[in-house]
């Protein structure tokens, strides 16, 4: 299977995250693209297939913001890496907003993602990593693997967070559903992927199924519990699927054959899977009790519903397994 | 004019908070009470009210979350003061949530307004200071001077903010409202009273008008804009004067003129004042041009509007300074 990926996605590198009422050191570092390389082998390097995709699914004045967020940031006299510090909970809209602080609040949900030099042109890159590969589907490859780093799944059409700033899943769906094809994303990371969820909320043409760890307990928090099913002609269309901290495959394996079967049910004929490794019961932020060799198993009971697959990389935090990780789960896929 | 105050509203005392992308000294300190109680003598304790007229304002999820937001935070292994660091910018909605992250993210609006151990008992009698003050109004004082720390109008029926827990003019006038009173609501503190303006939005029986710092380029971003008039039976009911930063005095009143010819226009027979001392030129957070003796001259005006007056104190954080103006806008007001 082909990997996709831009060495340029290393270059987002903040140093710092509020996490639990203080600043921590960065989770989502470079090093775990390093990681899964040196584990899956030499990556194609993506074409640049430039802003269209993208703005086909986030808005342009958030594609806007994004790409000059962090020279503002340094404009307006700040240091370091940008975040915001409020938000709007209330009749959320489109504003012009003149401030740095007021632009990072209006187009973010935590404080926990923050803007680095390299932060546009690393996302850039991740998502065309994520067209590439769905590019080698489309192709005719069975399954390809996009090394989207930073990942992309928590982040809106119109809001960045939880690591992400462009949502390289859903825009590998938007550009699979435009080109004929009718998607299901299978969401396998260990957090509900609330900026995918939001996206596709309101659509009936692409299916999202998302397995991840209760939100009650876990981040996002606001986002992907079990009464969320979409809305209008997206009503039914989303299927979120919360298990409790310290689900093993045992307990997730049921989980799974339920979103399999209502993506079959929906007749999907291209899958876009948002893996993330932080299932891992070595996971240093999360609390599931994968094993590394369940991966593969995961990975074959999706292979099995028989149809293209274009893996997309998302969340995992234990660097020194990650590699391991991905490779079994690929290698379950098909290789 | 009777001052209205309880020594428990020192209680709350925060170490520091966000703002611009890290941590800073918290600056709504208890010096600032301690410091306009200085200026204009000994208050009057108010009486418990209870519950009853808090809860007619806040959500009763909320306020429960205030009372063991603290005892929570270090129950779950925090240190110092407690705030979230993600929030439901999408679809929020009431949830039962476990996590204290969770909890915070659901019932804030920034990370700038940590919960310390005295909080709740400091909001809470904060909160009766301002109905104190409206019973000396409703038994007759042509004025009364709630001296509200916490402040209060950032916060909504269901979050905190900006140093706010609980809306004590919301609070005052849903309970001069409840007492057969129409009331208007004049917020003249430097930032829009966001909270107080979300509380009423969709009510025709209480006015709001505010005059404040253009919300594009100062807190609270989001809300405060001139097109925000209110929706359903509080359409026209509300009304956002934004100014630009460096306003001065001459430049202020003619948007008190506007607020105050509003104001008449409703028909109010009495006015709850949200006043802050942040439009002072010397405020460390602030950006007008208010000079100490402009305070003697805004109250003048507003008292001319000629009916029952209950002050409230909103922000300010030239604590130096803070006793000498609020001095003189009490003695504008008819001392």
């Amino acid at each position: 299977m082909k990997t996709f990926f831009h060495p340029d996605q290393l270059l987002h590198a903040p140093v710092q995250e509020l996490h639990n009422g203080g600043f921590v050191p960065f989770a989502e570092v470079p090093a775990r693209a390093a990681a899964i390389l040196a584990a899956v082998g030499d990556p194609v390097l993506p074409r640049d297939a430039g802003m269209a995709p993208i703005a086909a699914v986030h808005d342009g004045d958030y594609l806007a913001f994004l790409q000059v967020a962090h020279r503002d940031w340094l404009a307006a006299g700040r240091h370091g890496d940008a975040h915001g510090y409020a938000w709007p909970v209330v009749r959320r809209r489109a504003l012009s907003l003149d401030r740095i602080d007021a632009r990072l609040g209006r187009f973010s949900m935590d404080a926990s993602t923050p803007i680095a030099p390299g932060s546009w042109t690393s996302a850039y890159w991740g998502a065309q990593s994520a067209l590439g590969a769905l590019g080698a589907v489309l192709g005719g490859d069975p399954a390809a693997f996009a090394l989207c780093r930073p990942p992309g799944h928590h982040a809106g059409r119109d809001y960045l967070g939880g690591y992400c700033f462009l949502n390289n899943a859903a825009i590998a769906a938007e550009a699979a559903t435009a080109a004929g094809r009718r998607v299901a994303i299978l969401d396998v990371d260990y957090h509900h992927g609330n900026g995918t969820q939001d996206i596709f909320w309101d659509r009936g043409d692409v299916f999202f199924a998302s397995i991840h760890a209760d939100p009650r307990t876990d981040y996002p928090f606001f986002w992907g519990h079990a009464d969320e099913v979409g809305e209008r002609a997206g009503a039914g269309a989303t299927l979120n699927l919360p298990l409790p901290q310290g689900t093993d495959w045992t307990q997730y394996r049921p989980a799974l054959d339920r979103a399999l079967s209502a993506i079959r049910a929906f007749g999907a004929d291209l899958m876009v899977v948002s893996f993330g490794a932080d299932t891992f019961a070595g996971d240093p932020i999360s609390q599931f009790r994968i094993e590394t060799a369940d991966y593969r198993a995961m990975a074959r009971q999706i292979a099995a519903a028989g149809m293209p697959m274009l893996v997309v990389m998302e969340g995992g935090y234990a660097v020194d397994a990650l590699g391991a990780n991905v490779a079994a789960f690929l290698e379950g896929m098909g290789g």
